[in-house]
């Protein structure tokens, strides 16, 4: 089985160009079999500002309206991803640009609308990830760049968070490659003190994850970033790594982050 | 030789949705290897308004400063080519979107800058439209749709006019493939009376368009399109076909539309 790494980064890198540029000079000296998953960030809600558009959020999670999906649509699946695969293909990277719509890549189903309706979100449908264009795309040496956007087969656009994207993608290919999935986010992985940005915990297994939630180390945003990473893992994902974009050669190493097992 | 189909629709039928629905069903139905290119529309614009852009025009030609470059990367690369895709999707046709960066598929250079500066404009390089991707994904009956977008391989996009793309790609597949372009536009082909919408010529010569620009019948915009048509048809291209996106089974059958040979 071949090696494929799958990084995720999300809207607190894609907002800071500095950090973005460092980035993708580390992701493009990397070797072998690669995909990267980009989430939104702030750009989407500035340019909505100025397009007059009120983001609308039902328990923090954002609504996306018929004005908020052609937002989403034009600057994750263009502004960010065809920013971020014109800069891998300078750094000699051959990177190529893709949301779910895309040759068929992710297809997903509307959310169906219960006491919320999100609007046009979308959810993965099972066996939804297609994974032979991955393969072909993959086996000539391109880096495909996954916009957190699926569709619905109806002609529909769809929202779909970035992390599942990175999830369901990882499952999918995990039959086929040895998958090692790297979340990056705001700190150097899941920290015993949140107050101590040292104090990461280098490896958690599933044992650990119930107790350390138990004792209330892991809370919130962690919780559902943890679920993901098991349930990759339960999928036949080799390795879930979770850690700062900075230390991507640490993450990827074993020197840096946090270890899913 | 294989056959493939190129087929480009410029902004009078991306800006009508009930037009652009029906090519896109029509063309769906098409069979064997095609790709499209799809031009910009007033969307850009529309956007561009509402964002507060001041659209500049030098000669007609839009200069596209740095805020121009981000709109038409998100409309023409996220909004209307994931538009475009999704829907092919839902009619059974395997469409996957690509600006010239995805996979280094065309690379331009900045046009340089003589009395005017059109900013992040490109023009296609010298071989610079590398076929080996397209053809991978027409072998697996993908359905290539392409944005007016290029790149310049130091990590800028470049706007890039898409009538100018469909005659560089068509030129550097006609090695390859036996390559028929179809340029639709506004009328159902080339007119001798531009009064008359039934007046098409329905077969133009390289010597009859010298006499036909000397009388004055082809003028204006008409010029620029027919000879990239004819530049095309040097360079191995099998067919050039113009006319209207409504006529699709017609300009490929021979019924509808100006042929150039």
């Amino acid at each position: 089985m071949n090696d494929l790494l799958l990084v995720k980064i999300g809207g607190g890198i894609i907002d800071d160009p500095g950090r973005l540029a460092a980035f993708l000079q580390d992701f493009s000296r990397l070797q072998g079999s690669r995909m990267l998953v980009h989430g939104g960030g702030k750009i989407a809600t500035d340019i909505g500002d100025r397009l007059g558009l009120k983001s609308k959020y039902i328990d923090g999670r954002r609504v996306t309206d018929d004005e908020t999906l052609q937002l989403v649509v034009m600057v994750y699946g263009g502004l960010i991803n065809k920013d971020i695969v014109a800069r891998l293909q300078a750094a000699g990277c051959n990177a190529i640009g893709l949301t779910g719509a895309d040759g068929n890549v992710i297809a997903a189903d509307r959310r169906p609308v219960k006491e919320v309706d999100y609007g046009h979100v979308g959810d993965v449908i099972s066996a939804g990830v297609h994974t032979g264009l991955l393969q072909l795309l993959l086996g000539q040496g391109l880096v495909p760049v996954l916009a957190p956007l699926t569709h619905d087969g109806k002609g529909g656009m769809l929202n779909t968070n970035a992390d599942t994207i990175a999830q369901e993608v990882a499952r999918a290919l995990a039959d086929i490659y040895a998958v090692r999935l790297v979340y990056c986010f705001e700190k150097k992985g899941v920290l015993h003190d949140p107050e101590d940005g040292a104090s990461v915990i280098r490896e958690i297994r599933m044992q650990d994850f119930e107790r350390l939630k138990a004792e209330g180390t892991i809370h919130s945003g962690m919780i559902p970033k943890l679920d993901n990473a098991f349930s990759a893992i339960r999928a036949g994902v080799k390795e879930v790594i979770i850690g700062q974009a900075e230390d991507l050669h640490g993450l990827i190493s074993g020197q840096a982050g946090t270890k899913i097992l």
